[in-house]
């Protein structure tokens, strides 16, 4: 059951701006919100960081979505443009734990093959419901979980109530109309079932989901030139599918494979997403489990 | 037949450092230079943008690729980073006309589905040649070719042998082993016909390939709002492919489809390449004649 009503809601796009799907969407919104509008709660819309968007680039300064930790949000010498935006973001939705809003839908896409992810930030009834409603009645729709092991950094940590859709593969800077479509579809979807649990009705859903935990972030394998391998072409774009022990994973200049060494099957997610690549992350591992609601 | 032998030949990649295609192969044929040996001539290899691939951006002042015009080359006043990669690369394999190469491999990547797709700059015998060639063996390659207005201000004008390989899709900033692997098998194709060609054999080819001539750009919808439509679903990836009148071009976030108006068919091509929503092109129209050469 809803532990209270849902009154104000946030979509955010463009928290990245190379990442154009969210980002055209809150436009979209901004210009028809009757097609966000339902009648028990207030929909607000969010483009995140428009220095960034207009720039074509993931972030200015710093990746804005790395950047809601509380010790940078009251760190009055940290003034860049993506700090600022924190700031400003932080006062009109946040702050986490008391946050002005009761939900936020942030809106992401990936080069990796993501389909519609829901990554949640925490195992809340409300959040348990909407991942197993949305497995449910729409099939791309994959759930992860990244276990916190200090404050989160991300937007969505201003409300208990705050997850990420990304869609992907979509490359940055491109504006991809299926995805487009599809992500769209997804909002109405979750906005829909929020008005209908608004009313105290309870849709039917299935009591369990599917989730992939996070369980390890892998680089590139490197060395003083910088990568030396890319992501095999029999790994590439095999998001959430399992990996075996001695299953390729790297192929490298050299024109050699290098094989998964670990002893146990894993679910790699974020394989080859750009923006990885300078935090050097070339995927991270998963371990699949079943949540029973 | 070839007008004189092939002396020396530079690889380029990186001209734009978010296209890691090319720029991974100049740090692979630097690692292992016997790959791109051939007896009869010297293989140069060069990182056009080396900065702008460490930031894996297009580019950190301004496009280098738009940056050889003779008279930017000479003016001593542009003194950004492109314009001063301009002036040394130009020093180094240039000038137009008097090359110190003679032939530049420029290879590129873009977001669009143009396979493998040969840029040439003029209808010299080598040029055509290298087209009917590369067409015959190896079905992905299409030639495109835009007709010169004026001086080009290309990095691949520097030679009278000067083209682009320009591959995708891929996004900007991800290395894709199929697309690496596929340019790279090119390169070799590319580097045996010139041995062949300097010993005096003429490979078979046809005497005819297909050419795409850029006959018009053209931009998305927009208001002052900026972008208003998407490119259409049903054209997304057709690149290469008639657009006949009355077909759907473009999807307007206001959910109506935009048709071609035009009058006789077209073959559009670089569809939704990310680099050129700021330049305001959504594709390029082609028409489509046989070259007999």
């Amino acid at each position: 059951m809803m532990t209270k009503a849902i009154k104000q809601v946030v979509i955010v796009g463009g928290t990245h701006g190379n990442e154009f799907t969210g980002a055209y969407l809150i436009k979209k919104f901004e210009q028809y919100p009757n097609l966000i509008k339902r009648a028990s709660f207030e929909t607000l819309t969010l483009l995140a960081n428009p220095r960034a968007f207009a720039a074509t680039r993931r972030y200015i300064d710093r990746d804005l979505n790395r950047s809601f930790h509380s010790d940078d949000l009251q760190n009055l010498s940290l003034w860049d443009y993506e700090a600022q935006r924190a700031k400003t973001i932080a006062r009109q939705i946040g702050p986490n734990g008391n946050a002005q809003v009761d939900a936020i839908i942030d809106l992401h896409s990936t080069t990796a093959n993501m389909g519609l992810s829901l990554l949640i930030s925490n195992f809340n009834q409300n959040t348990l419901q909407l991942a197993a409603y949305l497995t449910a009645v729409e099939p791309l729709v994959k759930v992860c979980w990244t276990r916190p092991n200090s404050e989160s950094v991300l937007l969505r940590s201003l409300c208990d109530f705050g997850f990420v859709i990304e869609v992907g593969p979509v490359a940055q800077g491109v504006l991809d109309a299926n995805w487009f479509e599809k992500t769209e579809k997804l909002v109405y979807i979750i906005l829909d079932y929020l008005q209908t649990r608004n009313q105290g009705i309870v849709p039917a859903m299935s009591d369990s989901f599917a989730l992939y935990e996070t369980i390890e972030a892998i680089d590139y394998p490197r060395n003083q030139q910088g990568i030396q391998a890319m992501i095999h072409p029999q790994l590439q774009g095999r998001d959430y599918e399992p990996l075996h022990p001695g299953e390729p994973m790297f192929l490298g200049f050299d024109g050699k494979a290098i094989a998964y060494a670990g002893t146990s099957t894993v679910y790699p997610i974020f394989i080859n997403e750009a923006a990885y690549y300078e935090k050097g992350i070339a995927m991270y591992f998963t371990k699949k489990r079943e949540i029973v609601i």
